[in-house]
Formats: C-alpha cells, sequence, structure tokens
C-alpha cells in the first residue's frame, strides 16, 4: 500500500472525515517512522485552535496565504522547510509549491535522526519532489542550539524567504534574526512562531498549502510591481489582531449556546 | 528502569517542566504499549486548552473537585474507569483513590485490544493498585456501539457513580442514560463529555488527581449529611459557564498583549 492509503475506514459522510483523515495520516506516519511521536502531540494542540476557529480557512489567512505567495515569488532563494509532519500531511503540495517557486525543499527536524530524514526525503521524492535537501553538519545557524541548526549550504544556509510550516518558537526567531523573512502556518495566534514570523498563516496546513499552490500559480504571472504592492498592503500585525477576536469570538458563541 | 522513569531530561528550571514530563511520561506510555497514537492526539488537544486557561486549577476547578469526592463517598457503588493516557499519568492517584473509597479500578478502552487491557492492569498494580477489572464479552452496556460497550460485571456494570476521566462523548451520554451519575475531567469545557457529565473537572488531571486523592481523604470522616449538603450546593452549569469564561478571558487578555 502507498503512504497515502489508511488502515482507518471513515465514512464518506462523517462529519469529522478530514480531521480523522488528519489524524490517521499521522499515525501511519509514525508506524512508517516518518512523524514522531511529540508530532502527534503537538498537531492535537493544533486540532484544539482549529476546532476553536469553526475549521475553516479565514478571510485573515486567505489574505496571508496571498500576501505569502508574493514573498515567495519575489524572494531570490526560497527554502521550503519540512518536517514529519507536514511530509506525511501534504507531501503533494510541498512537491507542487517547490517546482512552481524553483526552490528546494529541505528537512529539518526537531528530534533528528539520519533514518527519519531519509526516509521523509524518500517519501517526498515518491510524492513528485524533484529537489530535496538534507542537513549538513558543515553549515549551522547560529543562535539555534538545538539539531535544528543544521542546515544544506545550497538550501536553508543561503535563502533569504523561508517557510516553516508547523514549527518551534526558538527556530523560528533565530531565522528571523538571521535577516530572513519567515513564513509560517500556526494555528494558534498567540505562539511564539505566529508572533514572530514576517507572514503568519492561522489555518490548517490540509486546507492552507493548496491555496498556497493556487495563489502562487496565479500570481507568478504578475508583474514585479503588483507582487510589490500587495505585499506592501499586507499587514501581518492585522493578522493576529484578527485571529486573536476570531478565537474569542468562537469560544464566546459555544458558551451562550443553550 | 520503572515505568515511571522517562528517557528525556529536563532542567529543573525549564518553565515548561511539568507539561514535559507529562508528555514524556505519555510517549513512553506508547513505547511500552499502554497508551495509544490517538491518545497522543488527545493529549495535544488537552494541552492547548490547558495553556488557554493558564495552565493552573481554577477555582471552579476545585469546586468540581471537591464536589466529586463528595459524590465518590455517598456512592454505593463508585467504579474508576482507566484508559491508555490516565494509567501513565496518574498510576498512584489512581490507586490510593480506589483505596480510599474501595472503589475498583476498571481498564475500559477506546481502541481495545486485550494485550493492552493486560499491560494497563499489570502497570497498575505494579503502582500499588489492588482491585484492577478487566472488560468481559457477558456484560454490555446498551446504547454503545464500540468496544467501550462492554464492561466488568463487578464492576462498571453495577456502578451507580462512575469516574470517566478524559473520556469521549458517546460514552459519557451512554452511561448518563443509563441512569449512573459521572464524574469526568475534560479541559475543554465546550465539549460534549463536559456538557454531558454530573460532575466536570477542567483542569489537567496531573493536578486534579492529587487534589481529588486529597478532598476524598479529608472528607471521609465527613457525616452524610455534611456531603449532602455539599453535593445539593454545586451547580456543575456554573463550573462550565465559569470555564467558558476564563477560556475567553485568557484569550482576550493575550490577544491584548504588546
Amino acid at each position: 500500500m502507498t503512504e497515502q492509503e489508511s488502515h482507518v475506514e471513515i465514512p464518506q459522510n462523517h462529519p469529522r472525515r478530514v480531521s480523522l483523515l488528519t489524524r490517521a495520516k499521522l499515525t501511519e506516519g509514525v508506524r512508517q517512522g516518518i512523524t514522531s511521536l511529540d508530532g502527534l502531540l503537538a498537531h492535537g494542540r493544533g486540532e484544539a485552535f482549529d476546532y476553536l476557529l469553526g475549521e475553516r480557512t479565514r478571510d485573515f489567512a486567505a489574505r496571508a496565504i496571498e500576501a505569502a505567495a508574493a514573498l515567495f515569488l519575489v524572494a531570490k532563494r526560497p527554502v521550503i522547510s519540512v518536517n514529519g509532519n507536514t511530509a506525511v500531511l501534504v507531501p503533494q503540495e510541498l512537491a507542487a509549491l517547490s517546482e512552481i517557486l524553483d526552490s528546494p525543499l529541505e528537512v529539518n527536524l526537531f528530534h533528528a535522526s539520519r533514518e527519519r530524514e531519509v526516509r521523509i526525503h524518500d517519501h517526498l521524492l515518491s510524492h513528485g519532489a524533484r529537489q530535496v535537501l538534507l542537513p549538513e553538519r558543515e553549515f549551522v545557524l547560529p543562535s539555534l542550539q538545538s539539531n535544528r541548526r543544521f542546515v544544506n549550504g545550497r538550501g536553508i544556509y543561503q535563502s533569504d524567504v523561508i517557510f516553516v510550516p508547523l514549527e518551534d518558537g526558538d527556530r523560528c526567531e533565530a531565522l528571523i534574526q538571521s535577516g530572513r523573512k519567515v513564513i509560517t502556518i500556526d494555528l494558534n495566534p498567540l505562539s511564539r512562531t505566529a508572533r514572530t514570523a514576517s507572514i503568519t498563516i492561522v489555518d490548517n496546513i490540509v486546507r492552507a498549502l493548496p491555496l498556497l499552490v493556487d495563489r502562487a500559480q496565479a500570481l507568478a504571472s504578475e508583474s514585479r510591481s503588483t507582487l510589490d504592492n500587495l505585499l506592501k498592503s499586507y499587514d501581518n500585525g492585522s493578522t493576529l489582531r484578527e485571529a486573536e477576536i476570531a478565537l474569542r469570538e468562537v469560544v464566546h458563541a459555544a458558551g451562550s449556546a443553550p
């Protein structure tokens, strides 16, 4: 069986079908040695925020996705960082984005192991990716202590814009401090990652990535000045404020239900 | 090494030490075949709500814990239902509560397997528990489809009050419909379980269980009328409303931070 199939049978009309399929992909990812156990815990946290935000792509997320596509297209050397969760959840979309932007995918793990890195590398190739880089011990990002500091010399090391979906706060801060622009996907608008990144997409990655691929494709033929104007008019502070308001309002609405 | 020890070294002064130790217990539980992968996802969801609630036992939770202790003590046949997450997170406290109430622990799993049931049984015994029951195919709870419908004839089957921490909504509803009183622990005050249970403790189980053991011990010497009055003055609707307000306020406060 392929990596995309799952052992779990979920009825087509089940109200939580997407959420259950997503969980099944991640637990299958653990069995395949791609996803870490901590990745499951992290996904659970994201699920709770997604639930509070109504499990749909809100306007503030759509605007961030549009700006992210523009920033990728004006970047000189964009790189897409991939971890165990993103690899099992959206491998085809990562491959498509890499193709449109002519940007490599680079495996970077919090809980690093060469075996898992190679499995993710192979998993991405089998889903259509062409450029997948692995960390190299000779290239180090300053101000990071964890294994994440090792990067690829032709990838993150020389990147100017980096996409780090589902990321930890330390790494996002270190990348920003290094002068790079960071695009992230994070369902918690209050997290350090969300508050530090240049562009924060507060949405579930399984909904956001197809939209991001679509917007990158659509904007790829636009002029540089159109993209620049799009970026000039984007305000990540507004995105975060609107996401926080949405979170509060959903809690409020649920709380006043009979 | 014992089940309580973990492979992970976390500095004593780490600001998220308790949360990281809790995660490490669960991932170790998976490696031991006690916790399910879905249990990790569920814990992650709980973590997000705990984070929003400030990771401390709020007044509404302390009141629910007091009422829960009273309800256990007036019950004729209280039973404590145990799943993979509760078994690895608070085995000693479950054993202590079982002792104080003279109430059996009963293993009941959503993702049932006899092997995992027996592992949990043995894990609880090795942490001081004396009465640990397993499901029997001859005893079935009506209006439940999943494996959870099978119960022990000397345990849940004949219980009047049942403690089901970290539970799914279907099971909580079925137990209430069967005329039993249900005490639960659930960090999401908006969940079906939280809204259906007789007493809902909106708190992290690793903080709530030691407090519950303490209150049960303290109230064990009180008269029946004191316990009855305590229960009469407890209102689970207020608990849920206050928990919802707390959730909203924390989101609000975090959102207005600079």
